[in-house]
């Protein structure tokens, strides 16, 4: 049986954890983004095809080439965040089937059908990368995801000769709650659901 | 400051957390899908879009409606699930934007830009969509997440004459333990990220 989260954890997750703008000036250490990763490779994706690619951009080389795809709105957080992932979608992710679901000729599937590939890539990275933005604050970190950049930049200065194609954008770091704006009203289960 | 989660957690959220396809003869009180939509709705999404719109299919009635829809290889344990919530996107999810997003004219962006509308809602509704297996999972309980259905014939069955479309199936209860195939390989690290 699965022991149900505690409070506090529902807090970390969900509750009281925000979108961050602002970081405060306390490294991300090379361990918790590889616990990060180790967390949200766990969740499910479709044929267990797990398409998502990740590029932590923290260096201020990698921060320049990142600059000219950002949005204007984005621009000054996110040259300022300790960490930006590129959340990515390998848009050959089929190729690596054999390996993470042997039980049938699943790469065959696709082959061939590029709009099955594209669904199922940007479907599966998405829920990837929600994963890995509950992973990171269940570490204790801070997200702020982002779709505002020029995803054809991101791509020629990250992937350019590869099937990786940009999906959006998580600053990351230990985030500021000073610098926070009050937060943006949600949709009631009655406005969104239906039970039949 | 957030509070990291404990070992327990990262289990019923990541580690030990499995995909089910059978479940225990126990019901889901509705109290529970309540809780697990007031959870995932904080999630993050762009402009606070919020676009993910949920059908939680439970009566027989409504259950028999999905079934034609069903893939062969999900047909039985979808049926016998206690509960499957067709996980969809509404196109006019920008329409509730002069309530969600008040600070810029954000309706605006979308309005008669159509790729813009798909996109952004199959983004933002997938993300929404981990988030609530996510919150489910929260909660003690366990998710069977699927692509395999026909989604014209979900939309004719639930949506008809309205701008939601589906995107993906969650079956949801009790797991049965018993019925769990060996977990598949997930990528290392070193397989799917770069740090820069």
């Amino acid at each position: 049986m699965t022991t149900p989260l505690a409070d506090s954890a529902l807090d970390t997750l969900f509750l009281t954890a925000r979108t961050h703008n602002r970081f405060l000036d306390r490294a991300v250490p090379e361990a918790l983004l590889r616990q990060a990763w180790d967390l949200a490779r766990m969740g499910p994706t479709a044929v267990n095809c797990q398409p998502m690619r990740v590029v932590f951009v923290q260096g201020s080389e990698a921060k320049e080439r990142l600059k000219p795809a950002l949005a204007a709105g984005n621009l000054d957080k996110t040259m300022a965040a300790p960490v930006t992932a590129i959340v990515a979608l390998d848009m050959e992710f089929h190729e690596k089937l054999p390996t993470l679901f042997p039980h049938a000729d699943a790469r065959s599937w696709y082959v061939g059908n590029d709009a099955l590939i594209a669904e199922t890539a940007m479907r599966n990275a998405t829920l990837q990368g929600a994963y890995l933005i509950l992973a990171l604050r269940s570490l204790g970190l801070d997200c702020g995801p982002m779709s505002g950049f020029d995803p054809a930049a991101v791509d020629a200065a990250f992937f350019a000769g590869t099937p990786v194609k940009s999906n959006f954008l998580i600053n990351i770091g230990y985030g500021d709650a000073a610098a926070l704006y009050p937060r943006g009203p949600r949709l009631d289960f009655d406005d969104a659901c239906r039970i039949l």
